[in-house]
């Protein structure tokens, strides 16, 4: 008998993984790709991180710990907020999580049933809805344009023709770096609250930003934070994260980490231990990042690559080349194929005008960002003539 | 405005983590716990592992690996299946997840959709039927007693009320370490490729077994096979194991894990690579558990403790205390104030008999076993009087 495959598990792959796979046969081929198409940071922990990261693994078997964390790290997180926002956040309130991945699975198994709607801006994370639909929610998608810098408004939220059960806000955002301010955040909040909402902060690019306050949800009782060591402190692959939960979702959190997750990575949660202590490293290699986006954006803008938009936080430039195309994802295969440079199509993160926008990420070395503007100014002088 | 808590999140929590939290109590107070209730060896991972891993650390930035894991990593897991059981299995058919708790949310969510129902034995590892409930599945709990070694066989699956789309089979069992022979778990297997009933084989205890050989669902097409480096290979708080994923169903969970997970813990994924040449170590440790098994055994058999299921594999001893109480939740809390040993109450893995039982790991110390043993015994004997 044939056997069953669920529907809800039918969710789409990133497209930015084919991009890779063709980045990487170019190379085995011979060519020398410039990569702009990942998300992360070219460089690891701290030399400091590691060795105190030895002597952990010699002394302890590194077994499970509670399903919310080391109590060493939740207190470093707590710290955090002081000294960074100068904002009281109670250890008990945070639960360190195996990456902001599982951060937003707790967070909208906690907060929502089975055919909830979840708003979120598009362009965005292509997993905030991919998740929600696997897990059987209505992900509804809130066209936001460059004239609110790619950000939800109160009046987005205002002309919605349904209710609402939640709301994801993403500052700085991915795919497009654009941030909201303080009052912004708050206006929204305030909505949210008033009307029974559940606003859930995804505050993972906090800390790269270029001038601009970021805005935390930490301050604010009902709202669920998301942050990650992932972007920041450049520990991607050590899948470790945290969220600062609000108390009448505390013991729900709790009981479906234990049994979802049972305890994030020991290890990952020592080494975030100890580059909480790291940050004056971090802090000069977010002066390298903004170094890279002028050289991008003053590049390309000159070459007319497109129209950028404001790049205030993340290492992330969205760009529309609509002017180009209106495919983006066959725009970056030839811009791999010709120039060997590997950018992400904006099909991945805005299934309605993401045909005419591509993301460049700037989180690689400073030569890496020349060569590409060299390589795609090039290209695009051949590509209009 | 009171915002919403989700009712699927409403999921119970591991009552073992209140035995261990007066557990911690009890030694506050200065008090020599000895701890039978916690499912993870006492050892970590090899010093030649840790050696290796050094290196690794200091050449790598340790960014994301690819969803499906590190291909050095499935290459050992496709050896290790040659080398173990005489059976080949593909590469591309093996996905690293984070823990076999990413592996049994992937499966899920691959293979049912909402109010799909999803059978197990009872007793059982409960966090199958809260993972289960919080994804909007139903969890179809199969009494499973003492003449069926409290295993599932296909007379409990022709006697069922309603069909059922799926069924966890556990060989060895968490908490009773039973296992089926191989011609049971082919008729299970049977019956449900008959009945278009997708079985998903819970293998995290294979290594760990006391003279019978384990079945695998890795020689059949259509078997999910769960795995995981946390129990035989000693590294619980790692959070790094495998699926071996039927052809339909591959494409879903990779994309699934991409969205949910990333990727696996990078650092965990090259610790398992060089866990797999420390097969020897780890037999050795199976040699210990068995000797821990004996001490328990006999000594607690001879004090009159209860009826033990057959102990074939896992660390685990599932014990009929019946004679004693029926409130194995209070047997266990007045055991750990007097006696100060630390077991868990069958009522986490059994939600219909378990108030009659109790489980106690013999994954510590032999030492530990003989303590335990000897204020067990005392205990039951001043409790009989």
């Amino acid at each position: 008998m044939v056997l069953k495959v669920s529907k809800r598990g039918q969710v789409q792959p990133f497209l930015v993984m084919d991009v890779m796979r063709a980045a990487e046969d170019l190379e085995q081929a011979g060519a020398s790709v410039v990569h702009l198409e990942v998300g992360q940071p070219s460089l690891g922990v701290p030399e400091a991180v590691i060795r105190q990261l030895e002597d952990k693994i010699k002394q302890s078997a590194l077994g499970y710990t509670v399903a919310s964390g080391l109590r060493e790290l939740k207190q470093g997180i707590a710290k955090h907020y002081t000294d960074s926002y100068g904002v009281d956040v109670a250890p008990d309130s945070i639960v360190v999580t195996t990456g902001s991945s599982a951060g937003f699975q707790l967070a909208f198994l906690a907060a929502f049933d089975a055919g909830d709607r979840v708003a979120m801006a598009s362009p965005g994370y292509p997993a905030y809805r991919h998740i929600l639909e696997s897990l059987s929610l209505d992900a509804v998608l809130i066209e936001a344009g460059a004239d609110t810098r790619f950000q939800v408004s109160v009046e987005h939220l205002q002309a919605l023709d349904a209710p609402i059960d939640g709301l994801i806000l993403a500052s700085p955002s991915n795919p497009t770096g654009t941030m909201v301010t303080a009052g912004q955040f708050n206006d929204i909040a305030d909505y949210c609250e008033t009307n029974g909402i559940r606003l859930i902060s995804d505050e993972i690019y906090h800390g790269i930003t270029f001038g601009n306050a970021e805005a935390t949800g930490a301050q604010r009782p009902d709202v669920i934070v998301v942050n990650s060591f992932s972007k920041y402190f450049c520990m991607t692959g050590w899948r470790v994260g945290w969220l600062i939960v609000p108390p009448d979702l505390r013991r729900s959190i709790e009981c479906l980490a234990q049994n979802h997750y049972i305890s994030p990575p020991t290890i990952s949660q020592w080494a975030a231990t100890y580059a909480l202590q790291t940050k004056d490293v971090m802090d000069e290699r977010v002066r390298g990042y903004d170094e890279n986006r002028h050289i991008l954006l003053e590049g390309l803008t000159q070459a007319g690559f497109g129209q950028f938009a404001p790049s205030d936080g993340a290492f992330y430039l969205y760009c529309d080349v609509g002017a180009h195309t209106g495919d983006s994802l066959a725009f970056c295969a030839s811009i791999l194929e010709d120039a060997h440079v590997a950018i992400t199509p904006g099909v991945d993160f805005d299934p309605i005008h993401g045909r005419n926008f591509v993301r460049l990420s700037f989180a690689g070395s400073t030569d890496d960002m020349k060569e590409a503007t060299e390589r795609l100014s090039h290209w695009i002088a051949d590509h209009r003539k």
